[in-house]
C-alpha cells in the first residue's frame, strides 16, 4: 500500500491539502501506553506553518482529533484512527494553478499517473500531508520515551550557509531550529534575503537518535539505514539523505572509516562514529546520525517557464502565503519519521525476545 | 519479512558467505518472458571478484541454478527458485576473527541482535550476498528491456579523485566501470595506491535510468525516490544517496533548482535536470539520476583496534583476498536494486489501467 | 497489519463501537471511477439495524462521509478517507457488562490479549464495526460493475429451516434477505420464535459472484478460496466457510465430484458446478459460490453463567436492542468482503498484462 | 506475495512437480533453537506418498537439505532456505495429460491465467508443493515445542463412514491417520473399494491445537480463525473449513452455542466449546478445533469427459500412481499450515510484551 508504511507499527494516511479533512490510522500500537497530549500538541505546533517569523503567515489548525484505540487516555491496543479538518479553504488563492503545471511541484506527474487531479492546491504532494507523519512521530516518541530513546533534529545548513562550531543541545528553537552557533544570524539572513527576492532556498538537517539499544534492523533489505532513509525519503522535499560518514565515506580510506572498538565498564565503545551508528544494516548502539538535504521550496513568486495541461508554453508565478524555506518546518517530519522506523524495528526485536 | 523486497515482483534471498549455498525466489514475474540466459551470466560476471585486476584473485564460481518457474526457456508465471552453492569455503583463512570484532563489520551487531553467528565469516553481512541481487536484478532487466528502459551504473569518484568531463556512453568497462575521463588513470592509482599500503578506499557511484515513463511510483509512502533508497541503501556498504541535484539542492535557490518546463514536438521538456527524473514521488519521463556514496572495504590488513567477543581489547589485521575498493563490483548491484525496483513499479502500474 | 486487508487494494478501518467514530482508508482504488452516492447509501442501508422488522429498533445513522480521494465525483486515484460518527451512545443501557464477561463475546479475550478494554460495548469485536466493511464493499463493486461482475448473497437456512427450491434471483428483499421459497414464512417464524424467547438463531448464506474471468487468483498460498476464506471468516460472527460442493465433497467420489468439460461454441463449459468455480485457486470462470455458516447472536437477554473481570462466577442477562438473527445483517457483509476481494485479484491480474 | 504465507515468521515457497527441484525460506525464525533433524525427518515421512498402504507406490526422497540459517544445529536468526531436488522425473507417466485438461485439476486456468504451463504434471498445483509445508510446519513446531503448544490432526470421516466414538488420542497411526474407532475398517475399506473400482474418495480432517495461550490473534482483519482459515484454504483438496460448532451453530439457539464460563482454581473454563477456542478472533485459552473438508483425489483412471487446449472434445483416463484418498496425507499438511500460523501469531504477541 502506497499509504502506508511500517511493519508492527504503521501509519496509513489519507487526505488532500483542499479536500475535506486529512487523517490516518495507526495500527500495531501497544496497549497500555499513556497518551500524552499535551505532548501531542506541542508536536504539532512544532510543525505549523506560521509558528515561525521565516514562515507564512497561514494559520492551519492542525490538532488532530483521536478518533478511537484511546480509552480514558491510555491506549487500548486497537488502531488510533484521527482526523485533522480542513477549515479554511480558501481555493480562490489558487486559481491559477489549475491548468499550469508548477515547475518543480507533482502537477504534472499526478496529471501523468492518474489522468485527473483536485487542482486546487498540491493534493497528497501538499505539505500539509505531513501534519499526519508527525501526528504518527509523535505517537512512536511515546513508546521510545519508555525506553529512553530520544529522536531529534535541527537545522545544520541554510541558504548555503553551515552551522559551525555548534554543541548538540536539542531541542532546538525556532524561527530555524538550528543549534547555537556563530553562523545563526547569516542562516537566518539567507532564508530572509530570499524572501525579499521573491525567491526560496533549501538546507541540511541533521538527525541524531541517542540512547540507542544494539540489535535494531534486519541484516539484507530492512537494515535500519535502509527503512530509515525509505522513510526520510518519502517526504516531499528531500534529496538526498546519508549516515555517519556520509559521501565524505567515499573519500576516506578504511583504516580511517572503520570505527575502532574499545572496551569500557563493561561496554563496548567506538572511537569515531563515521558508521553512523549502524554496522550491517543493525543498530550498534552508538547515537544514529543522519543527515537529510532539503530541496528549496518550490513555490516562489519569481517567474518561471512552464507548460499548461494542455501542453501549450506559459510562465507562472506562484503566489499565496508559502515559505521560503521549508527546513525549519522539514525537522519535526523527519524527527517523526525516523521516531516512526525506529518504534516499529523496537517491537519486532521485542518480537524474538531478545529484549 | 526481512529477507523479501518488492511488493508485486518480490525477491526473497538466503544464504550465507560460508554455508552450504545462497540462492533465493523471484516471485511475481510475468511469464511469457524469454529467460535470456547468456544476459544473466554477462550480468553475474560483472560482479564476480576477481573479474578485474583491482579486484581480488577469488575465483567463486557464482552462475546461479534455475530450479522452477522457467520452461522450456521462457517464464511460466511462477516463481522463479535459484541457488548458488558455495564451493570452496577455506575456512582456514578466517580462523582469527572467530572471536574478534572486525571494525567496520556487523560481527559485533549480529552477536548483539542474534546471541549466535557464523563465525566463518560475514554470513548475511557478505559481499557474497550481492550474488542473489544482481540474479534478480537481470530478470528484472529484461522485463524492462521489453519496454525499453535501460538501468546504467558507473564510478564517479574513486578514492577521492572525481571523473571529469566524462560522456554518459554504457556500459562502462573494467577494471573500475568508470566513465572514460581525463582522471581515470589517476582513479585507478588511488585504488592500487591503497592496495599496496593494506588499506582501502571508497567512491562515489552514478545511476541512470534512460527512456523512463511518466506516472512509475506512488505520492505519499512509497515514493519512487524512496522506494529507491530503501533498495540501493540496503546494499551493504552504501553510506548516502541523493537524486538529481541532491545535497547541491540544499545550496541552490528554488528559481535555480526548479526544473523549467517547455513543450517540444508534443512531448513535455525539462530545462534542467535537478528533481532527478522524479516529482512528488512519481516519475516525469526524464532519466533518473541518482549518486550513491560507497564506504571504503571494511577488511583490511593494517592493524586495527577492536575488542573480542568476550569483550577484551585486542587488535586485529583481516588478512584474505579482499578488494581495495568494492566500487567496481557494487556497480552491477545498484543496476540489479534499480532494475527490481523500477520494475516492481512498472507491474503496479500496469493494475491500473494507464499502460 | 491486522486492522487492514487486501494487497493493492486495500481497506483499513479503525473505530470502536461507543467511542468517538468508526472509519478507515481505501489504498489503491482506481483513478477515474464514478463514486455512485447513491449506490453506497443503498448497500450501506442494506445492512443497518432496525432496516428489517426481524433486526432491533436501534436507530444507527451509519451514512460514512468521504473525506478524500473523490474529486467532483470522480475518484482521483489517491486514498479515500472516510468517517463513520458514533451520534448516540447510550452507553447507559451497557453498565452491567462493564465488568462481566459475555458468553460468545470477545471480552475475555481483548482483557487477555491488551490488560485494557473500551467496557461500554464490543469495542472492535462489536457488529457495528462491520459498517466499515459495506462501505469498502460498496466501492469494490463499482470496479467490478465496469467488468460486468456481480456479487450476491442470501440467506438459505435460518434457525434450522433451510429454504428449498429457489430460484437464484437476487437481490433479496428484507426482512431475511432469503429467495423466495416454499420455507420462507417458517424460517422467518423461527427467527421470531427465538426473540420471544429472548433467544437467538443462527443460519447460513449463500453468496455467488456472477459473470466472472477465469484467472483470477494465485496458486499457493493467495488462492482465490484461501484469500476469500481469510475475508469472510474475519466476519465476526461466521463459523464456517464451504465453495463448491463443499463439506459434501467429502462424500463423494472422484467421478462425481470432478467437473466435467466440454466445449460449447468456442468457450469451455463444465457439466456441474462442484469445484464453485475455483481450480488450483484460479477461477475458472464459472460462478464462484461459497457458503458461511453465522453462529446465532451472543447476546441473549436469557440468564447465563459467566465470570467477572475479577473472576468471580455470575450470570448474566444481556439486554439492550440486540438482533435474536444476525443473519440477514451479515448478508451485505460477506458481499462486501467477497467484492474487496475480487476487486484485489483483478487488479493484481491487471499487473500482468493479461486483461 | 502469492508465494509467501505469513507476516513475522513467514513461508516462500517455489517449485513444480516435474522441475528440477522444490524448496522454499522460512524467515524470521527465531535464533537459538535447536533444529530436531530427527523430527523434521519423522514430520516429511508422514506426508511421504507410499508411507501408506492406501497411498500411492511412488517413492519420492523427499528430505530437504538446509542450506542456510542453522549453525552448529541451531538457528541463527537468519533466513532458512531449503531444498528438495526432483529425482525421478517419470514424464514419460504423463505424456497424454500435455494437451487435455484434467477435470478437477488446474490445468485450465494455469492456462487461461499465464497462457503458459509446464505440461509434465501439476506443476505448482501439485501435491508434491506440500513437502515444502510440511517442512515449515516442522520448523514452526519447533516453536511451539517450547511453549508445550501442540498441533495434531488426524482423519475423522472417510469415503462417507464418518469416526464414531473415539478418543482423541494423538499422533494417530497409518494407513489412515484416523483415531482407533468402530468404524476404522470401514473407513478403510471405503478408500480401498474407491480404488477397486478405479476411483477416489474424499473426507473430512479434525485439527486440534491443545495446550494454547489466551490472547493470540487480532481482533478485524487478521483474525486468528481467519488466518488459520487463509493457511488451511490455500491446500488444495481443501474445499471447506469450520471453526468449534461450525456449520452447526448455524442451527442452534444462542443459549445453546454460547459458551458459559466459570472459573476454577482462578482459571476461566468454558463449560462447552461451540467457539472452538477462538471469541473475537482471539485465542480463549481452549483447545483449537477445526474440521476441513478434503475432496476426493482429482486424478481417476476412470474416463472423464473433457477438453484438450484447443478446446476439443475429447475423454480422459489419467493413470499413474495416484492415492484413491489424499486424506491421510493432508492431516501432516493441515498440521503444518496451522502451526505456521499458531507460531507466527505467537511472534507478533510477544512483540506486543505481554508474554
Amino acid at each position: 500500500m502506497s499509504s502506508s508504511i511500517g511493519k508492527l507499527l504503521t501509519l496509513t494516511t489519507f487526505g488532500e491539502s483542499h479536500g475535506t479533512a486529512l487523517g490516518g490510522i495507526i495500527d500495531g500500537y501497544p496497549s497500555g501506553i499513556e497518551i500524552d497530549e499535551e505532548f501531542i500538541r506541542s508536536e504539532m505546533a512544532r510543525r505549523r506553518p506560521g509558528s515561525t517569523e521565516l514562515g507564512t503567515q497561514r494559520n492551519e489548525d492542525d490538532i488532530p482529533r483521536i478518533l478511537s484505540g484511546v480509552f480514558e487516555g491510555i491506549s487500548t491496543g486497537t488502531p488510533i484512527g484521527f482526523i485533522i479538518e480542513n477549515k479554511t479553504q480558501r481555493s480562490a488563492d489558487y486559481g491559477e494553478i489549475a491548468h499550469k503545471y508548477r515547475p518543480g511541484h507533482a502537477d504534472y506527474t499526478y496529471d501523468a499517473k492518474y489522468g485527473i487531479r483536485d487542482y486546487r492546491g498540491g493534493g497528497r504532494s501538499s505539505g500539509r500531508e505531513t501534519a499526519c507523519r508527525v501526528f504518527g512521530g509523535a505517537l512512536a516518541k511515546l513508546i521510545l520515551r519508555k525506553e529512553g530513546i530520544r529522536v531529534d533534529a535541527g537545522v545544520i545548513e541554510a541558504g548555503g550557509i553551515k552551522a559551525v562550531d555548534y554543541k548538540w543541545d536539542p531541542p532546538f528553537k525556532g524561527p530555524l531550529y538550528a543549534p547555537e552557533n556563530p553562523n545563526l544570524q547569516l542562516m537566518e539572513k539567507a532564508v530572509k534575503d530570499a524572501k525579499m527576492d521573491t525567491d526560496s532556498v533549501g538546507g541540511i538537517i541533521e538527525c541524531r537518535i541517542s540512547n540507542m539499544i544494539p540489535g535494531l534492523g534486519d541484516p539484507v533489505f530492512d537494515k535500519l539505514d535502509a527503512t530509515l532513509s525509505h522513510a526520510v525519503m518519502s517526504i516531499g522535499a528531500v534529496k538526498g539523505i546519508e549516515f555517519g560518514s556520509g559521501f565524505e565515506a567515499a573519500r576516506k580510506r578504511g583504516s580511517e572509516n572503520n570505527d575502532a572498538m574499545r572496551t569500557e565498564n563493561g561496554n563496548i565503545v567506538f572511537l569515531s562514529h563515521n558508521a553512523g551508528g549502524i554496522l550491517g544494516g543493525i543498530s550498534n548502539g552508538d547515537d544514529i546520525v543522519f543527515r537529510a538535504a532539503i530541496k528549496p521550496t518550490a513555490s516562489i513568486a519569481k517567474e518561471q517557464l512552464t507548460v499548461t495541461d494542455e501542453l501549450e508554453n506559459t510562465t507562472i508565478s506562484v503566489h499565496g502565503r508559502h515559505d521560503p524555506a521549508i527546513i525549519p518546518r522539514a525537522v519535526p517530519v523527519i524527527e517523526a519519521m525516523a521516531a516512526l522506523v525506529i518504534a516499529d524495528h523496537l517491537l519486532i526485536e521485542r518480537a524474538y525476545g531478545r529484549r
